[in-house]
């Protein structure tokens, strides 16, 4: 009943996740953000989401699936005609079968993408039909293509970088849970807020547990350069006189949960990522990024995110 | 006057359905999240929504509707060549009328698509004004066309399932009603929120009355697995003793609001269904959902959202 | 120094519109939420939104223009044609002037559309090159014309009809502002919220004053039917035992936003209008909307939206 | 340890630019709202945001970026038909290898734009090929254009106009720091909030501070006029009883940040500028916009938003 601490009263940490306590090595989230969760479902077939598919595949991919789906389209259609006669076209080479074939895979590429040189020219009803149909079935692909396209750059999306590791060291008189992180893109992000939510398992009940890490500072109107956030570690804290050790033994999962306004677009974009116990390192500290200024404009090294410096 | 309880003051359950007790067998919310409301207007047919139907039809009927639509503004235009005169045209068959209709028709579509061959040809004023026209509508009407695909599929949607009945069982040392409910893409779903509605019928005052049911848990940060909402049945609760007679007898319908952001798109998807007093199970709890590990990637079975087995 | 009644501290029902006591029959925003204002600015014609005025012309506006325009550039670019040479084209008529410019403006609506029929077609340099650049240009503006149809078909509104008039009358043993309104399309309106400012002159101070109208309900979770706002007139009210004319001698106007959820798209949508004195009724109640049943589906008929009984 | 007061508990003022004491004459913001910070970072080539350079960019550059893509494009693809033989093409002029080329560059520009007239025309495996791939290439690239053509029209912009100087002086009973803005577009702005952060050099720790100032009103409703912000200097502002040559000591600067929601587009539009000690005028005023009223509308002049009168 979780109703106690004012404001989040209803918010769960939790992750929908359970609370019976996993095996040793659990991970709920990746280092780049992706879940480690895989849903099976019965209706997998219908569910397909193509476009979600198209959206987010490597763009690598995505120029090779255009081709080969150009190419068989081509393919599909050049067989079309030619079961429905090569005789039925004009200026179609007739050498061979093969020169048939081959003519009539770039007719059928000069009516997929209407640019229809006319040099070959469909004749009769039944060619002319299926060449009407193949460049209407063109014009859509390349307008859904449009929208593809438009849909995978403009898709919002934050390119945040996070340090290798996270630190638990003294800082302002007590200790603290620290890590860092920035935007390494050209886009400035504004209205920046991170939330850090721990995951473990509760040695005495067997339970996994999840708790919200109350941070130094949670939102910044600005992320001009790096941002170290800070979740100072006094009695209250789930982590309060931890080590390295209880934390890998409790399987902790520090998961990091950020959103912020793309200044550019004006969307609202999210990143994630999360720390285990094996990539804490105990009394270290952030080396501050390399900085110099000319004139206003101030230079900030994100090269070095990730160096830290072991104290005493 | 509703201005009693804190945050919620002037927030109403209230879903513009007025307290006017209906018959029995009412029902707000279909399984899919429709309502069951039909607006009369006078100005429908100016108001008519040509885009959100292209938006929200079926693939098949929008497919269906793409093809005859096509073929009808070639039957069109191909009318219209004929009446200003097939003999404008080059290398045109004048065998019969029907060999004059069918290649204006095939004319018709080189030019809709643009892909203008250019084997047949208009010469004059009058057919080369036409295809003109022709030529621009159907290049407006594929710009439109992409528009509605890249509408069609990027469209903020949640797929939801919701388990096939709610219960009624003990839970933690008192009784509550809960529900299952899981996202079934791939897709993650953040920021998941939920809001139970109960619409029932005051039987002392005749009038249909809606109260928001507080929740264990309304808020969590990922919605990974499946998620159980749980109303906690205390002596605040409006159904605080009820049996499934009751429910019934009051007509009473939980309506299920829910809302998430989609991290691949970062907007925000709404979902929503109604469970009535039949859907209702006394006395169940919902089996949990098979789940095996393999390393850190945990499978989770979707497919046995609905099962229950009932309590002792 | 507005600091002093708790959530809305800092929120002014203010305009920017200032204080300065206006003429009588000032209105601030019209019937159909245009506001009454216009900006002269010096950089104004650097400033000429053009895509603001492709999105929100009328659709008849819109359809002369695209005709226009591609009317006038077929008109330039023959015109660009017939300097360059005529002679520079095959197949072209040449039976005299108007019909070598007119083959020319046929030439150039094919190639503007990409169509390229290609039975004129350009020889040499000069007239190629201008046809390389009209064709991209097509392109480009077709590209154009796709993105602005997307976005007149895709900017989120909301049709909402407010009732004619607005009514002060008894209101469950105190007396009520209360005005009604409906949404008039097929898209679900959900999370719908309303905010009433009075703009009023003070007499004693000369001054224009802007209240917030506390209401019995802001919002609603979904605007299925027609929606009646209800702000009680208790003795905290501005217009407290004020009469129909005191309302006119101050120039009141009543301005109403609205916002809500369009659950289609998912996007927010906004509305606004305003009342004044004298589309106000006195003592008068909105007629309840005609509403009927058949299973579970109710029908409601808006056309009644403005009927209105006078009281005693 | 940021949690004293309130609702603002944590959010920071920093900016994430810490708080070392920097070089006299920083600004983090520029007038036009641009940040002088610069980023290196390692994968910094992997990383070149097109997308993003291709919205931002100014139209003159982004039609002179279309025009040389298309110009060398063709160049390439005219240059691959040169080296897979001349011959190969129906139509082409042979006088020369320059006409050749020439020849090669049109036929390129109409497969490119798929315009296609079909005079002169491929012939054989390899030369179609070529242009099946660039007819494809095309039709992809104009795919990017529309997307793009789309994003630059349809981003979210505030086009606000800030006064030239910020003033403090009287200002009901008190003392006031003050500046003036105005939109500057057709479109309305609505639900407006301002944010004004103040960031100074403390001269006793030499740190670099951030401090939030409260303002009288920072929510509006429209922003139909002019707005002028006013934060009311009594004796809790960091800057009481400061002078202009304080304010340079301390090389303070006023940091606004604007948001709302555009009405024509319903999206949140953000803005941002700066003042520095040397844009501040001590003891001056703004001159009252000059406005008239014909029936209901009221002009405004925003050309006078500068103007200020000095106090005696």
């Amino acid at each position: 009943m979780a109703k106690q601490d004012g404001d989040k009263t209803n918010e769960k940490a939790g992750l929908g996740f359970g609370t019976k306590n996993y095996h040793k090595n659990t991970r709920f989230l990746n280092r780049d953000g992706t879940i480690n969760i895989r849903r099976l479902d019965g209706d997998f077939l219908g569910r397909i989401d193509i476009y979600h598919s198209l959206i987010t595949m490597s763009w690598k991919r995505f120029i090779l699936m255009v081709l080969s789906g150009y190419f068989s389209a081509n393919i599909l259609f050049a067989s079309l005609y030619y079961w429905a006669g090569p005789h039925n076209f004009g200026n179609l080479s007739h050498k061979d079968s093969l020169h048939e074939f081959l003519d009539l895979f770039f007719f059928s590429a000069q009516t997929l993408t209407t640019v229809g040189y006319g040099y070959i020219y469909p004749q009769g009803t039944l060619v002319s039909s299926i060449a009407a149909i193949e460049s209407m079935t063109g014009l859509l692909t390349f307008a859904l293509a449009t929208g593809v396209l438009y849909g995978r750059f403009s898709r919002p999306q934050a390119h945040i970088r996070y340090s290798k590791h996270c630190v638990i060291a003294p800082y302002e008189g007590i200790t603290a849970f620290m890590f860092r992180m920035a935007n390494t893109t050209q886009n400035e992000l504004i209205e920046t807020q991170v939330k850090v939510i721990l995951a473990y398992n509760d040695l005495k009940t067997n339970q996994r547990e999840f708790e919200i890490l109350p941070l130094e500072i949670d939102k910044i109107s600005f992320m001009a350069l790096s941002w170290t956030i800070v979740h100072p570690i006094d009695e209250k804290s789930p982590i309060y006189n931890y080590t390295k050790e209880d934390l890998i033994k409790a399987d902790a999962e520090f998961l990091i949960l950020f959103n912020a306004v793309n200044d550019t677009y004006s969307d609202i974009v999210y990143s994630r990522t999360s720390y285990k116990g094996h990539e804490l390192i105990m009394n270290a500290k952030f080396k501050p990024l390399p900085r110099n200024q000319r004139g206003n404009k101030v230079t900030v090294d994100l090269r070095k995110l990730d160096e830290i410096e072991l104290l005493g």
